[in-house]
């Protein structure tokens, strides 16, 4: 309980790297639940997991890079922004249909992103959470590099939000089994609708 | 615990009409649970609830109306469907998204959409019989009433139930406090050209 405060540590533990990441991450999904991710510090990460600020700058770059880790988000929207946007500008709908069916068709990368939509919805603090790191790392962004309105985006987001959850939560049929590159054609159109101005 | 055995009752209860139709929707949500939808019967929810089947008809006429009772839905499909898709054709987008809003906008009716919602994404048998309740007498039947495949009629319901959870359970600005009628404009198009064959 009191084991912060003073310098003794069980026998036994071997703080090293991986220990310290650890900690980081662990004290960041404490800070992330207590003040949201637009509230949340580096500075106040690092106080609370005991370490400088640099060594959590060291590990995860940004305070967007620190939320990814903690949350085990398959993706970091500061290497997948610039990825989605780049390339011809009548294709974005398929593009982005075609990522979140990928991501979400392997189960080693859907089961973090399923948790979190589950959590999202049960939990207040962890809906705010994901609802500012959305808007502020990934919507805000997209809408910004393609030049739209943030509604738009956000329309588009839900498409594929309900979709996801259609397709891998409810898993109705025939969505569930469908062939990805038949939703890609099915629902590639509505986003791109959303995404030109 | 035996009381259902014997005859005898408790002293001030007074079993009544309303006594009788709770008996019923309390069997009719266990069987449910138990079954899901397609395999839940008027004769099983009956005989669990110890009364005839025809008292199930009289009060809720289909295994439909149980459900939709039982769940304290805000809408009967039996009713809704023949609404949804009478009128021009080439407005059913913008009728299905209003409607989804107007009945959302109450938070009355509101309340037992999101708790069937966040019941649906974090327990395995809620939603098994969601999933069979919407795709049979919804989705389904809307197809059937247009004449187009199920998995057009899935797409439009994922962008529906997507735009529900990021206005009311996600509330994403601007989208939360959008405008419904711009919000109609928006996504209306998008439904519209899933229910066009």
């Amino acid at each position: 309980m009191s084991e912060s405060r003073g310098p003794g540590r069980r026998p036994g533990r071997r703080p090293g790297v991986s220990d310290t990441r650890g900690q980081i991450l662990t004290a960041a999904r404490a800070i992330f639940a207590e003040k949201g991710f637009d509230k949340a510090t580096i500075r106040g990460i690092a106080r609370a997991a005991g370490v400088d600020p640099a060594l959590v700058h060291h590990y995860f770059d940004t305070k967007e890079g620190v939320f990814v880790a903690a949350m085990r988000l398959p993706f970091d929207p500061a290497v997948l922004v610039p990825i989605l946007v780049t390339g011809p500008r009548e294709e974005v709908g398929e593009r982005l249909v075609r990522f979140i069916l990928t991501i979400t068709a392997d189960p080693k990368a859907r089961e973090p992103v399923l948790a979190l939509l589950r959590s999202a919805v049960t939990n207040d603090q962890v809906v705010a959470m994901i609802r500012e790191f959305m808007v502020e790392a990934l919507l805000g962004r997209v809408a910004d590099a393609l030049g739209i309105p943030l509604l738009r985006m956000e329309a588009a987001f839900s498409q594929m939000f309900g979709l996801v959850m259609a397709r891998h939560i409810v898993q109705m049929e025939p969505m569930a089994s469908a062939d990805p590159e038949e939703l890609v054609a099915l629902v590639g159109p509505t986003i791109q609708r959303y995404v030109d101005p």
